[in-house]
């Protein structure tokens, strides 16, 4: 946690006390590449630092070569033009409010290579990234954008994992062989981009926030809306307009726990629709390789953003519903009619369906809910990448399918006798639940139908390569562009 | 989440543009070694784009050069033969069953490396391994089985991790050397696994279903198919031969309730018990160096995985205990209790004692089960190899045993003063939980032993490498196999 | 989970079967560097076995070679000394005990790269590391310190991840590049130390017990313990005091249940109130390079240990509370009071202020705890390695933000009617909570003060690197040390 945005402390004692407490060779025959960093800052002795952990000799070009004192022992500090001469790869570690000053050292950088590792403030800040806008002021060097997604805290503390992943683009491929080299010696994956164009989305990358779960989160903001109102109308307005009861509090916690669980089947169910979808489309077409529309693909990037978001609604409706005895609201409720019975001397004989029938959607509810908190936590990274790809399919696909069953056949047994008695319309509004089930349902029962034999083997042919001759076949789609 | 298997849809908005919008290099000095890659179906395609990244050159071989255009630009494709000649390691990246064709191309071949890396849909489908098959068809080149582990989509997602892991093989040595630098060069950590006898093997590898989670599932069915038969009798079948009660629906939530909680302890119990075995072993043979039965070898193996199917059995415990006062049953029958003392006008003092016992055994279970959830997370693969080894078996041991302590600790005090008394027995069967007991008591109680000072000296001194002289020493087993 | 501690059995089939079924090669026309590795213990098999897989030639030293019959096939053993005349590098996998005997080989061994490779048992166990007692043993070999932080487990079973890193140091600079070209053979990240020096520090870096753990253990034993004291004062003495009621049962879950809502506040508004403190000291001193008091530092660096403890303590409190309702203890008072009223026929009529406050906080306290566990899952490492810095700032201080309000208001709103009215106070003494609120509100006071624009802009200025002249900046901390 690091919410001040204070910078980058040292992590480990180990590494606080590399600057100062270890010389890092007595006995030197043989020296690595030399690096040069330009700039003192953070990130520049964060990067430094690193290098010389990693065997290379570094030199660091600075303003004022004799006031920075913190820098790691080891490191020589030079004017920038001593610096440059010192090495073929510089590392820019300035501000791009700072480039212009380079354009001095136009001789001395001729034909060298200049890593831009900077980062802007916002996406797009820039008519032209920042790599381009130094290539522009030093057109002798060979410009290389690299190392932008590693954070300096990331660096020190080593703990690099999917963020080991550099992006490297530049024009000069043997310029960009020797930084990917670089990058491999401190133990990163170097993955080229392209030439210097690809800049500029290279420095957007680590500026994104969360992309993939926006969607996601608008379409359940959209859900939790719609049903809070259709709720408050049934629940508050109309109880206020009937009999003049005062129901607002109801918006605490009743009210939630109709909107969440409604809202975690929909999306639980919209995660299994674009298979459904695209299997309908993929029977129709008679052939695989006619792409899907962009829609639809989409979709299936983001189901699983969809089903974690779903998860997280369905803790909410579990929490919601463990608290239901402790409510003032519920005791009230439970007292009132218990002295009302006592008072009456009123016999109340135990219903045995009732008790099956509450027992059992109470213990579907608490399976799928289990079996959806498992498939949670396959969707962990470490998790996921654990598996192979037969057992997680097995998990996303098998597990998944079950746990969509479950939980909604715990909304049906929920309902129960009163499931769609029309005494439970309130202005023709039947119950929140009920709406819900109408996506899940349709995704289970056509499920249902491909699963069949005939329909799951011409399904099963279609996706080994087979096409049924029509006018989405692979041949008559020659020449244009296509995707599976 | 990707359920319906529809194959790999480009993850990130960064690798699907890389494919059109930038050309890889304008500036072309030095190359990097060109690979050559037979076939343009998905997985060839993803193989060549990540080659192209990590800055290999790449030429497809194609049976239609011309009708294919979709790969990456950047790699150029040609007929198969031509393809060949290009370059020295072809990767093979078509279907066992159009291996065939390759035979046309032996003199093509001749002296080459060729990369088998398919998959199989079934664990030993074919005879012998695809590699094997390759090898025979084309004598003269030089077969590495590679790269079948990672799959289409880690490729093209960069989400490689455990999943890094390549296995190797091959009967030259040197072909092999080389197709492990071309897999550290894409970021993925290359296991030599012998010869080209280990293909099967590796072949099967992706094939596997939990292999480690099959003893623990199916321990837990019969422990729960068990137990389930023992409550129904119990609590259903005897109160109807007795008192004609129909208590069928106590099978959804009460019994469930006695099931789950059972299974968790006797499964933690045995995650614990094989060590304290191990332990009386090295005692009884005073070495270290005779193995183990294998039973026990197979058992310690899979420990961690029955401790996480013990972890679900308690999860899915507190979650039936805490829904017990929103149960229809539940409600019913203590409305009922409380009328009928309210009618009867009957005093019902508050009874310290009973108070003390049952928070004390919901204290303990409640604490019991929040160090079992701690034990599940640090037994996560990102958690657990961030610790270092004293740490975790610190969790592991000591927090391990603390919690079989609680969970047990808790079992006896929910027994309360009815523990062992002769009236809960119901056709001479007591409850569930008193035969739950058995094995927790008996791990526990001889652990309790072996850390006496005594016996604990001993049995480190073995550890550490001491033999008494017996029959099973070191000296008399030389020349045996034996492990540790 | 490996609790007995028996050592590491080959986790996988695959590794299993490696040593005996798959000869390595059949056709060696080029080899790899061949690395002899003394001693043939457990760890010494191990690293032997990776290095094979990897591709290396290995040959073992032993006291008997002739008796040692467990090896990986491919390597062969040999006497010490013929095994060191083998290869320039020799990994010394002996117990410190036995170092002695490798003086008689002090002419083999002359010019060699000796690599020490162990652990000891405690911190600081002897005067001088390992690897430098074996420099004074061997002077003319060139001791490098490498590879103790992987356990043989991590090298068998390949689940190598921040684990990953090897701390690597040494006099001799080459000796030192060619183990750390090993390490990366091996898919490992080896890190530059610095000299012989350094040894000491990595031999301790595997023995240490959650070091960034303690404080915050510490801090909330102290919390614990005094709350615990208070509590009991309060609800257990004064009621016995004031009225003979014997109360002592409420020690076992509603005193625990008041001490642990409270610790877990407590800790959340430490872990935001060295941010505040450090925005305070920014804002006074006008700069932001006069480096922070030591145990502000210290404090900040454990911030996400801080937090994850007050994340067990809500956790607790969570199941504490939904237990509620099941405890003998509030199920005889609300029987009491209800067959009370029934008895005296009295009304109680519903109060729609109190439901509205009672499920507030209910909702609150939810909404934070549910909040307070996704901050939970950012902290895994492989998810907070998937994030950006972006996005894991975005979720760590808004995010977290937001859960310290909900938190806060969540224990205002339980107050309710009766927060600070004196009846509540016994002699003298106000709730527990009351107390809990004085730092978080605290922090969110000043917080809101510090995002006011006038503030906020001035801030952010200093953090982009502006002083304010004052005897704080940078010109006038010329040539002392200083950090950010």
């Amino acid at each position: 946690m690091d919410p001040s945005g204070l910078g980058s402390a040292s992590p480990a004692v180990m590494e606080k006390n590399g600057t100062d407490a270890f010389p890092l060779t007595m006995n030197s025959s043989v020296k690595q590449e030399t690096i040069c960093i330009f700039g003192t800052g953070d990130y520049g002795r964060s990067l430094g630092f690193k290098m010389l952990q990693c065997g290379f000799s570094v030199v660091f070009g600075s303003r004022n070569p004799r006031m920075t004192s913190i820098l790691p022992s080891g490191a020589d500090v030079l004017s920038y033009s001593e610096a440059a001469q010192k090495s073929d790869i510089i590392i820019v570690a300035i501000h791009r409010d700072h480039y212009d000053f380079l354009t001095e050292l136009i001789e001395v950088l001729d034909g060298k290579i200049l890593v831009d590792i900077s980062n802007n403030l916002k996406i797009n800040q820039y008519p032209e990234s920042n790599a381009e806008y130094l290539a522009q002021l030093v057109p002798g060097a060979h410009v290389v954008k690299a190392f932008n997604t590693i954070s300096a805290w990331a660096l020190q503390s080593g703990a690099l994992d999917a963020s080991r992943q550099v992006f490297v683009c530049g024009n000069d491929s043997e310029a960009k062989q020797r930084v990917m080299d670089i990058a491999r010696t401190l133990g990163l994956t170097p993955l080229d981009q392209g030439s210097l164009m690809a800049a500029k989305e290279i420095e957007n990358y680590p500026l994104q926030l969360f992309p993939m779960w926006r969607f996601p989160f608008y379409l359940s903001a959209a859900l939790c809306v719609f049903f809070f109102v259709y709720c408050v109308i049934r629940d508050v307005i109309y109880p206020y307009v009937n009999e003049k009861k005062d129901n607002t509090f109801l918006m605490a916690v009743t009210i939630p726990n109709r909107i969440f669980p409604v809202t975690a089947l929909i999306l639980l169910a919209l995660v299994y629709l674009p298979g459904v979808i695209a299997a309908i489309l993929q029977l129709y077409r008679g052939t695989k390789y006619h792409r899907f529309p962009d829609w639809l693909d989409h979709w299936m990037l983001c189901r699983k953003q969809l089903g974690l978001v779903a998860l997280g609604f369905a803790c909410l409706h579990v929490l919601y519903t463990l608290v239901i005895p402790i409510r003032y609201y519920v005791r009230w409720r439970i007292r009132n009619a218990t002295v009302k019975q006592a008072i009456s001397k009123k016999e109340d004989p135990f219903s045995t369906s009732t008790a099956w029938l509450n027992d059992s959607y109470i213990a579907l509810g608490i399976l799928g809910f289990f079996l959806f908190v498992l498939l949670g936590i396959t969707s962990l990274p470490s998790v996921s990448n654990k598996v192979n790809w037969r057992e997680f399919r097995f998990v996303q696909s098998k597990l998944g399918y079950l746990t969509l069953i479950l939980c909604t056949a715990h909304t049906l047994v929920y309902g129960g006798k009163k499931f769609l008695s029309p005494s439970v319309l309130k202005w023709y509004l039947p119950s929140a639940y009920i709406l819900a089930l109408i996506i899940p349902c349709t995704v289970l029962v056509i499920k249902f139908i491909l699963i069949m034999p005939c329909i799951d083997r011409t399904l099963t042919r279609i996706r080994q390569g087979w096409e049924r001759s029509s006018k989405y076949s692979k041949s008559a789609l020659n020449g244009k562009t296509y995707m599976k």
